[in-house]
């Protein structure tokens, strides 16, 4: 058993940042296999890196373990931890990046520990001294243990999480993605089967779901992307360009 | 045997959607070999693709599996195809992807094949449900069958190929790279080895070709690129910012 | 023993560029194993190269193979290279993307030879036909031989190292990274242990040094960064938002 390794940091792909993180691997473990999941969330963005580990999740069904970094509070006293939530393990600091791996995994297949982080590592790099060291041990090992350190209190942002009341459901937009759709944080799940009336957000709205992008007329559409979370979509176009909503606007589903 | 995978597509590096193809080809076989061909191709692009296609193919001589997505039909009702062109096999969308790689192959070293899309796939994400799987079938198997489904007519885009008529030949520019050269859809063999006049443009031109970007002086000069094709650059600079042309522009050779 | 081919080069992540380096590899060695450096070297910014593989040498502990390929003179006479610097190797253009792996290595434990250029090779892409090749070539091989092409004089940039005088040190920002971290020449170890009173620039500056970026105030401020470089930068913030410095400003450190 082995499971590959894959990075999700905002520390984009123009310095050695993210390849170091594989030397920091390769040091523990020479035949550890390392993926790139996304260097590319926006910085200090950890409800955008939140959503990326979700979605990855779902593409690594074998099991993964994900080193996120995502840490505007590198070399304070924030807590570093691990988690294994079902078939994924994932490294990084404590600051709500496993709001969904945590969250959406039942409390019987779910623990974290809390790291150590050593004297000699480099205060503003815990991805290449702290985080990417312990993939790779987790990576080759079977039991995810460490009692000594366990915590059951790993940070979870609640603005991750759409709020229902009556039949309409509020959440916000989480991730604007390389097409422009808006990706917002209410789930296909926090609709319940219900049918959605419409989709709205500030100045502007929509009626209804639709099923694929090439159902979207001249104005915004919603669909339920391949993470299973609402996004309003233009066609062949960003959603902006068409009156939806921006990254962080508030949105709003009213059920029928 | 077993063929690298390699990734072409639109859908950028700061998402999911890229490592969710890696994942996706792992499902079906865990040993199989991923390599980012690049996510870069502009959104909705197929001529781009088409070319880097190309151009990969020269780099990969040892046999390879492209993984190719750029795909403003998903959940259409376009096909979804594999074609077999010498060393090359590529899995993607119906739309003309394969224009080089299907017509710069003789008839007798090519076959295509439509695929099943199962009721399963995501409607939004074919990339990760439909053509990363079947890459990663493809890249372990010796026999590129499938006789039952067999097609001889994947779309080849008109565009993608000069015009000759006497001694002019008429392309565009298909792909403006990284470092600004505008590489068109006029190739070397287009030109039958005749000696190239005037290079021309809506709006500007220069006189005969150049070996190597350091022969290029102060205006746009014209090289044969490394994937074969003519190319307009700029010495240390983009060839827009000396007068030569845009992407989609119309160029005009005149050969002697 | 086979080490990791790891490339950093100018050539973005758009085209077909940086994945034909890995099929160049596999043409003269199927398993060897390639990695990322990064591909965002700014266009011909060769100093910013030199940086970013002294970065990546201290991740790859173990033994790596650099291709570097920042190369505006490609096509023209300028040498094709390849050292051996303590546990590192690098193949490249000798325009001085060594300077930092050949100065800072010990004279006993470095060496340098000259390679040929073949006649087939592209006269516009050198990285996929003269440096990927012989990359894979020395990832495998034991010895750094090829005494008779010994040279002991590849191209060093002096502008990549500080000077000192008295108790000042004078460098410039050599990259500007993804945090908008302005790193300079400035190395720990030219400041000899000694206490920073201030750091200056054009237009601006900061008190002495801090030791990690949460220390950072609402002004700018200056960290000793993962490389061991005096870097200036912003709280959460570009370090020019804040008053920093500009990619190629003189940094000025004044030693207690």
């Amino acid at each position: 058993m082995r499971q590959p390794i894959v990075f999700v940091t905002d520390y984009g792909r123009d310095d050695a940042y993210a390849a170091a993180l594989i030397g920091a691997v390769w040091r523990v473990d020479a035949g550890a296999v390392c993926v790139e999941g996304t260097h590319g969330i926006p910085p200090g963005d950890v409800l955008a890196g939140a959503y990326q580990l979700k979605a990855l999740a779902r593409a690594f069904t074998g099991g993964v373990v994900f080193c996120a970094v995502v840490d505007p509070g590198v070399g304070t006293g924030r807590r570093a931890i691990a988690i294994e939530a079902g078939h994924v393990r994932c490294v990084g600091p404590d600051n709500g990046l496993v709001s969904y791996l945590w969250e959406e995994t039942a409390p019987a297949d779910r623990r974290a520990v809390r790291l150590d982080v050593a004297s000699g590592a480099s205060p503003t790099f815990h991805g290449r001294d702290v985080f990417a060291p312990f993939a790779a041990v987790l990576a080759s090992r079977e039991q995810f243990d460490g009692q000594s350190r366990l915590i059951d209190d790993p940070v979870v942002l609640s603005e991750a999480f759409a709020l229902r009341g009556g039949n309409r459901v509020t959440g916000r937009v989480a991730v604007v993605d390389h097409f422009g759709n808006a990706i917002t944080t209410i789930r296909a799940a926090d609709l319940d089967g219900a049918v959605v009336r419409s989709v709205t957000w500030p100045g502007g709205g929509c009626a209804g779901l639709l099923t694929t992008y090439a159902d979207i007329d001249r104005g915004p559409g919603a669909v339920i992307g391949s993470a299973g979370h609402l996004e309003v979509a233009g066609r062949g176009t960003a959603a902006v360009a068409v009156g939806g909503p921006h990254l962080g606007d508030t949105v709003e589903v009213q059920l029928a």
